[in-house]
């Protein structure tokens, strides 16, 4: 999933790179905000369970929701492991994460299959990307944190199922995971803004790699193809 | 935990006990009934965990409501081993189970704590009774089923220090704790009253050892004692 050419030449030593005070701080950062986007990725989808149209549904998607949440556990070990706080270090995403959520509260079971299924995927793609910028350690643990705990393909079956018997639910749903996609990205500027030490594992620093403003460029287009490949795969236009 | 004066003094060889068509179908009740109690318990343990006074209690209850629902799938196995569909075992216990719950909405963070403290263990004891009339496997599995998830430990802290420093919530969760007794009783009772095959467990068979009235007498004193002791523990009268 991460492209070669935008890939640094020179992935940085394990230790060597965590003994850069801004560099720790920067993984402290990215370990804090995929924990708290698990926690929060559960109780979402804890809550469309209560919209499940069966039993059978609702066990399919609570148990994604405890597969979210079982990766909290190793994030926060890792976190206390490089000296911090694992609650310390998910708080300044608490705003910005809760404030997606809050923003895009699925009207139905539908929405928050598209949801679940769209918005995870996206942040998973954002993740992907910076891992390459990591050491090999905690480039190791944020890829299992992503990998898919089965509702991609729970959410395109049930999604497309229901397009196929409700024609106008797919224009809908198309709206949707447009704003979906607008919501994600005013938040993630936000954070981008905010948190200096994150920011700069992909500005690159002193002695470590970097993406200069074209590679950045290009790594917007690739999330947004990934996204148009998901929506398709719903069966729903871009 | 299971006393030793009124267990059976022969307990039935496990294929011997399945052949029998009506022992399997109490087995098929007793873990649809266990499972659909596990969904059940994750579900209010998630919404609890929405009332929680901060981060690292909601992550503690939400990991108490996984290993909860965590169990689940070992119990589906099972039915579905002894040639059952895990959905329909699970369907006679929806509505009992259900209107436990809505009988029983805990109105803040507390009650929530209480309940899931006092009701699971409730549960827990009584399936422990009826796991001394099983075949061994699944007794193990039953008892398998119950461990505590540390829910125990940490709602008796928080809820004691809760008291200590408001005494007048200790009146209103010591209601609390009746209420939630006599709701589980009535919700058992009808149970009881419309499952045969699972009632038929306790009071044995032909040639299965059973409770006599009695045995069932006592059977209700150990289980009002424990539930004493757990009140006690909260710093609670029952």
């Amino acid at each position: 999933m991460v492209p070669s050419d935008d890939a640094p030449a020179e992935i940085p030593d394990d230790a060597l790179a965590l003994s850069d005070p801004a560099y720790r701080e920067a993984v402290v950062d990215l370990l804090g905000v995929i924990a708290y986007g698990e926690i929060s990725a559960f109780e979402r989808l804890a809550e469309d369970a209560q919209l499940a149209p069966s039993l059978e549904d609702k066990v399919a998607i609570v148990g994604m929701a405890t597969a979210e949440f079982g990766r909290v556990a190793a994030l926060h070990e890792r976190i206390a492991a490089l000296g911090a706080d694992p609650y310390e270090a998910m708080r300044p995403f608490r705003a910005p994460v809760d404030s997606f959520h809050e923003r895009t509260q699925p009207a139905d079971w539908w929405e928050g299959l598209v949801k679940a299924y769209v918005g995870d995927g996206l942040a998973d793609d954002f993740y992907r990307e910076i891992a390459a910028f990591l050491d090999a350690d905690t480039r190791d643990l944020v890829l299992a944190s992503l990998e898919d705990t089965g509702h991609a393909d729970f959410a395109v079956e049930r999604v497309r199922a229901a397009i196929a018997a409700d024609h106008r639910l797919g224009g809908r749903l198309a709206l949707w995971g447009r704003r979906l996609m607008g919501e994600a990205l005013t938040q993630a500027q936000r954070v981008a803004a905010e948190r200096d030490a994150l920011s700069s594992l992909l500005a690159g620093g002193v002695d470590r790699p970097g993406l200069d403003l074209a590679a950045i460029g290009r790594m917007f287009t690739r999330l947004t193809e990934r996204h148009t490949d998901r929506m398709a795969r719903l069966g729903l236009e871009s």
